[in-house]
This record gives structure tokens, C-alpha cells and sequence, in this order.
């Protein structure tokens, strides 16, 4: 019998303002989106991917990225980081001040093509166009569907080594690892990242993880065993299940602090300003979040209560 | 880094016919009740928790415990429990023909008084006089609230190794322990799985978790690396939860099944016909359950999908 091997500390990528935001049918409203990042960095969140520079005919919940990112209280210790799709999107990103922009590259040829119209080769050279564009300003690689995909199916851990290493040969140094419509289990997660790890030196990797299956958090603790130890999480669970209705999509930044808050693992943010931020969100949707501590309230809470009794 | 320690096979026992149904607020008909749990049984489940024998006008729900018992079409390596409250309960449960009973007590003092009246000595003496009534049928135990109690707050872990141990002294071998109201994290599950198996020998352990804060997978992984095996959950996600309308009780045991099987953990259950066992209850329910995988299907059923693409 073995015990889990934890990190100290971990970085939360907070994507909610992005890949939540960017699901809603409804226009947020800019200083709405602006109140809520703000109230996010507020609560420790270090690092926030604060919008998207894509084109507004295309996602127009999207339009204000420029505003949102100008708008945005800058604050000692938290960065924000913006999509992009292309150098037009990277040169608009950087003229607005992001810290870092993030590329996603869908590992699977078929989805790549339908998700962005490009090859996987072509949507490397636009990473390299991208990278160039943006001079001193970090460029990211998220490799999508890096645990399988709704089009080819499975994917061979080999496939995403090899698009890793063509992006970490050009010089990428912070790649995401997304199980974007929640296919992996601990045992894909595990042997993934030890892979990875194992073949590619001094690179930051990150776990993007979705809770479509009910899995987002034992993949999470499946990371953590390897070392891993930057996430992205999204307030309330918002986003990133565009196929069911209601159904979970992006681990719930909210319910991944609290498991790390009990396993004693630092991420610097305080659980309860994080809700008042994902409230300040929710007032404007007017519905539930999936999100399930936001609904239970976390265990201090519950002790806290018991207290006073 | 380590690696998770992985036991080859898990036993699931299927809690749904009872911590389900009991929440049922309109009474589901003896023969759905009977074909659920035959369709349980169907689908390779080793050991389910078909009822329980309480008082009807306590849980009208369970009035028909024995019709229940003595309906079930018994099948080799399929076995069935019941819960009981007091030595009534378990004559009636052992006249049923019942494999196993399970008596509950809770390990804090004010919530044990709440949940049946009694102080928790008054529950030990209840467990001998149960143990003594059944005679040569099993009893088990489930200590509820293990992780922490919403009156008292947090539970020292040796007061639950204490409550176990007065229950080994009389000779029960199989004990339940019991995230009641989802307070626990990896690491909780972890220490205190480590320290009832280092204080006592030759018990067979299992967990009852919850998935009301989203950790009920990952909590199941921090047992399973202690070499936990037996694990109860409940079809669909039943149950569990009589606070908080809509949230997670019990974890579901489609998303249970569905994680092992991507482990390669053997459960002898085959998880399309077990979901097949949960539909019979939803239609007569007529609502949706909280089981991920009942509604986003399997990671390998999206892989045979794309197969036809």
C-alpha cells in the first residue's frame, strides 16, 4: 500500500471568464465580466484567462476582449492570460496588455479541422506565426482532446508527445494537457503525465479536466501523484460542455480549492471570496451553477455551523 | 512521485433499492422495486442492499420489505442485505431470508439521539441484541457520520476506531464507514482507512461515500490506495441527500463502475445493463438522476460512436 504523493502548492488557471463565458447565449455585460475578474484576482487566483481575442462574428460574447482585458484592476501576483486563434488575435491580445496568450491545438486531425479549419500541421505553423507575433509575451499550447476525441476516438498518448514536442521545439514552455469532453480516468491522466514528463525536461504542463463523467477530481488527484501541479478550473463549473444541456463540463474551481484546502495543499485563494466572485457572474445568468460546493457550502462551513449550535 | 497502489477487483455493494427508495416521497410499487434489483443482480452486482425492515409508519417507502425479500429471484453469486433498526427488524429480516443485515450507528452522540433515539452504548447494546436475534446471518455495521457531523462538526478519527472496535469485540467482521453527508477529502478517506487497518486485523472494511461536494470518485481513489475493496453506491446517484434538493447523495455506482472499468479494477458489473437497472426505476420515477454516466454515456461508448463515423 502506497500513499498518494502530494505537492505543497498549486496554481489555479482560472479559464471561467473565457471558456465559461464564452458558452452563453446572452451578452455579459463588459463591466460585469470586468467586476468578476477583478473579484477572482481579489481572491488569490493568480493566474485568469480573461478573454478571448477571436472574432466577434464567430463568438460575439467575445467582442469586448480588448475592454475587458483594459478594464481589468491589474493587481501584484495575478497575471491574465487571453485565447487566441490566430496572429491577428495575438497582436490585439498584447496591444491590450495580456501577460500570456494560449493557443489550443486539438491533437486529433479530424477535430482540428472542424474546430478551427485547419490541419494539426497548419495550426502548428500558426503557433510559430503566433509565437513570433507576440515578441516577449509568453505563448501557451493547450492540446485538446489529448484523452480522446467524439470524431477519431481513441488517442494514442504517442500522438500527443509528438505534438508537444513540436511546439516545446519551437521554444513553448506551458502546455495544457485538456481531456476536453471528459473521456480520461485516473489511470489515463496518471500514465499520460508520467509519459510526457518523462520524455520532455523543464516544461510547465498543466491538466485541463472536465467532470462530464463525474471523474474531473480523482483526475485531479491522479495529476497531483504525478507531480503536476497547475490546473485550470472554471468558477461555478461554468462552460466547456457544449453538447448536453446541463451536463458538467470544466472541474468547478470552487469544488478543486476545497479538495485542496483539505488535503492542506495551498493555492493562495480564499474559497469563500472565489464564490462572491462566481456570484457576481451568477446574478447576471440567473441560474444554478454546477458547481456543488457553491450549492452544499464547504466542510469548514458545516463545521463552522455545527459550532454554534 | 509515486503511483497509486491498485487493488485487481472491487466489490460494489448497490445501496439504491434502500438509501435510494427510502427518499422516494411516492411509493414505488413492490414489483418495480423487484425488477429493479433483479436487473441489479442481472448486471453482475455480487451484493445488493434490497431493503430495509423499519417500522412502515416510520418509512411508509419500506412497508413492503419482506413482498421485497421473498420476491427476488435469487441467482448464484448474487447476494442480498437489509437494513435493520432494532431485533424486530432483523427476525423479520432473517424470516425473510435476507444474506446479511446492516445496522447503522452514528459515531457522534447528538446525531445518533436525533437519528434513532438512542445513545450510541444504547446502539452497541442494540447491535448485540441484533447480532444475538440473527443468529447465524451476518451483521454488519455502518459507522455514519465517520468524517463529521453536522451538530457536533468534526469527528476525531479514534472515537470511529473506538465505536469499531466495541463492534469487532462482539465479533462483527464487516464494517461500513460512512461519509454520511459528503464531508470528507482524499486525505481524510486516506488516514483514517490507514488507521482502522493498522488497529484491527482480519475486518472487511468498506466505504460509503458521498459525492456532495464532487469528491465521492476521488475520495474512492484515496480508499482504493489504502486497498479498500469494497465500496457502496447507489444506482443513479439515489439518495442520500435529504437537505439539499437536486444535490448528490450517494455516489452514483454507474460513475463508480464506469472509473474501475477504465482502471482496468475488475467489478464482475456490466455497466450498460446495470444502467438498464436504473432506467426501470426512472420511469417509474419519471425524473432525471444525478448519474454522470446515465446521461453522457461511456467513455467507451463515445469510442464505438466514432468507430461508425
Amino acid at each position: 500500500m502506497t500513499s498518494l504523493s502530494l505537492p505543497p502548492t498549486v496554481t489555479i488557471v482560472e479559464v471561467g471568464p473565457r471558456d465559461g463565458f464564452q458558452m452563453e447565449a446572452v451578452f455579459i455585460p463588459t463591466d460585469v465580466k470586468i467586476a468578476t475578474i477583478n473579484a477572482i484576482a481579489a481572491a488569490g487566483v493568480r493566474k485568469t484567462e480573461a478573454t478571448s481575442f477571436v472574432n466577434p462574428k464567430v463568438i460575439p460574447q467575445m467582442r469586448d476582449a480588448s475592454d475587458v482585458m483594459r478594464g481589468i484592476a491589474r493587481r501584484a501576483g495575478a497575471t491574465f492570460t487571453a485565447l487566441v486563434p490566430n496572429v491577428r488575435g495575438a497582436e490585439q491580445a498584447v496591444a491590450a496588455g495580456v501577460d500570456a496568450v494560449r493557443q489550443v491545438i486539438c491533437v486529433t486531425e479530424t477535430y482540428n479541422r472542424r474546430n478551427v479549419g485547419m490541419s494539426v500541421d497548419q495550426s502548428v505553423a500558426n503557433l510559430a506565426a503566433i509565437r513570433a507575433a507576440a515578441g516577449s509575451t509568453p505563448v501557451e499550447l493547450v492540446i485538446a482532446l489529448a484523452f480522446g476525441c467524439p470524431l477519431e476516438g481513441p488517442v494514442e498518448p504517442d500522438a500527443v508527445v509528438r505534438l508537444a514536442g513540436r511546439a516545446i521545439e519551437m521554444g513553448i514552455r506551458e502546455i495544457s494537457i485538456a481531456d476536453s469532453i471528459g473521456l480520461a480516468g485516473p489511470e489515463q491522466v496518471g500514465a499520460m503525465m508520467r509519459l510526457l514528463q518523462h520524455t520532455f525536461g523543464g516544461i510547465a504542463w498543466s491538466l485541463h479536466l472536465h467532470d462530464t463523467r463525474g471523474l474531473g477530481l480523482a483526475n485531479v488527484l491522479a495529476g497531483l501523484d504525478q507531480g503536476v501541479t497547475t490546473f485550470d478550473a472554471s468558477i461555478g463549473g461554468l462552460g466547456g460542455c457544449p453538447v448536453v444541456p446541463g451536463a458538467t463540463g470544466n472541474i468547478a474551481t470552487e469544488d478543486l480549492v476545497h479538495m485542496l484546502d483539505g488535503m492542506g495543499i495551498a493555492t493562495g485563494i480564499d474559497i469563500e471570496a472565489l464564490m462572491h466572485a462566481t456570484r457576481l457572474a451568477q446574478a447576471e445568468l440567473g441560474r444554478a451553477f454546477p458547481a456543488k460546493v457553491l450549492s452544499a457550502g464547504t466542510t469548514s462551513s458545516v463545521f463552522a455551523r455545527a459550532a454554534t449550535h
